[in-house]
């Protein structure tokens, strides 16, 4: 019940993210542009995820409620845009949290379906930024995932964090909710910070 | 029986529109450029509906037919480019009549494996835009979603109306040409009028 | 037994590539970027393999090796790189053995599946490019298989032999290595001849 309640808001988030991205460029401004962007923002991953892992039927395709979020998402962003645009990192803030949820979610569900840790840990990571990265690839972006931030190196921590903690025998909800914050901490304090990956000296050729 | 050959035309309109587009950018004019573009055109949106509902095996990898229909599609094209590239709508058109079939099908195909009907009118237009979404793609076009023109809005029209319709108990074979049409008609009439969907105020930050 | 080493051996190689790719560009400079690359190249084909097929779990969810081949990749590349980027050559040797490799597998798998003969030779090509067009892609590059190179060409014929002498009854084992060193060779021979496929006349519109 819970993992639904993480899916669904993890959902809407990355609809807010998808449209908003989508309103900011001119480009992509009619209607269509905007719920399609939104659309494919929020089932993108989880889509991914589920079709690598052969989980059918795909949830948005079975539960209506996903279709719902997401047009509540495009609701909420068409009514409070200029609240919403009015900070550069509203765009930023939902990303994160869609990132965070997503994350621990993929990670659930690739272990309830037998798959090994590691792969679980890059699957959590791919569900949860496949969507962002459609999201970019459609607005032209770079995507978020090639800049220099922290970025999917805080939902493989996060990831990563779960599986450890699973072998304890620590209580599964407060697990979730200790790798949500990880990876939404991590990414909000690297950005404050400037933190970025070492990089690897060129090769002089 | 019908939907077989609804599915053949379909394959066979969108191999030309793919083959046409990459003929004609000099980048792709190789032999298998223009094969491939064809057959990834012709494939793609079907591929990606029976990937996420989870039909297997994918209808061209068990049957040959649909290979054999983007063959002829190919030949068609190097036997008559000078006829069809004439016009510049040739493309156009092609790709108009295989959205309108593809649309429908995907509906279809949706309805009978249990997906939500909100779920089956998105599967049913993307199923019929995704081929030429690659299509554009491939040769550095705009994808012809991303335009001012109504494309992807004709075919969630259609798409609804069909399922409108199957409640009222419509013979499905009637409603299948209706919404085909209704698709082909949108599209057509929107392009000479030169309708576009209204545009979202871009706000002001 | 021999079809796992294969895979490995392909994984690896295109691991190699997928980090070489990644590193000589500076945008992707950070450890992420460069262990995503050769992830993304070193797995592409072969999922888009098993999803279109059908085969569920797919391999490098299931089997901890393919992560720990590509892990060897890309530590390879870290220690080697100076050796591997000094000939501009090597990333494409490297790309040419995992496409001789993985367009046999390929071909393999999806007639163990009773895909049809047309679409084995299509599904064991495309399996084998699919990683290099997300790397190449991911990189900037314009994708191998739509330069003027003779790429995908080399696998449709390595594929196509192997079908044909199939049904000479000939040891598997042996047949698997023609189709691999025929790849090879068309691909190495054609790049010191400066071979191409014929283009087609431009039509005049």
């Amino acid at each position: 019940m819970i993992y639904y309640w993480i899916d669904m808001i993890g959902t809407f988030m990355f609809a807010i993210s998808g449209a908003l991205a989508a309103w900011d460029k001119k480009m992509y401004h009619d209607i269509f542009g905007v719920s399609f962007t939104a659309f494919v923002t929020a089932i993108g991953g989880g889509t991914l995820r589920d079709v690598i892992l052969g989980i059918h039927p795909i949830v948005w395709v079975k539960d209506q409620s996903y279709i719902i979020a997401i047009a509540c998402g495009v609701l909420v962003t068409v009514l409070f845009r200029r609240y919403l645009l009015r900070y550069r990192r509203s765009l930023f803030l939902f990303d994160t949290i869609g990132i965070g949820f997503y994350t621990i979610l993929g990670v659930q569900k690739s272990l309830a379906f037998g798959v090994n840790p590691w792969a679980a840990v890059i699957m959590g990571m791919m569900s949860a930024i496949f969507g962002g990265v459609i999201r970019d690839t459609l607005v032209n972006e770079i995507p978020l995932i090639f800049s220099r931030q922290i970025y999917a190196t805080a939902c493989l921590a996060g990831a990563t964090l779960y599986i450890l903690l699973g072998y304890t025998g620590i209580d599964p909800n407060i697990n979730t909710i200790i790798g949500i914050i990880l990876i939404i901490s991590i990414r909000l304090f690297s950005l404050r910070k400037g933190w970025s990956l070492p990089y690897l000296e060129k090769a002089r050729k």
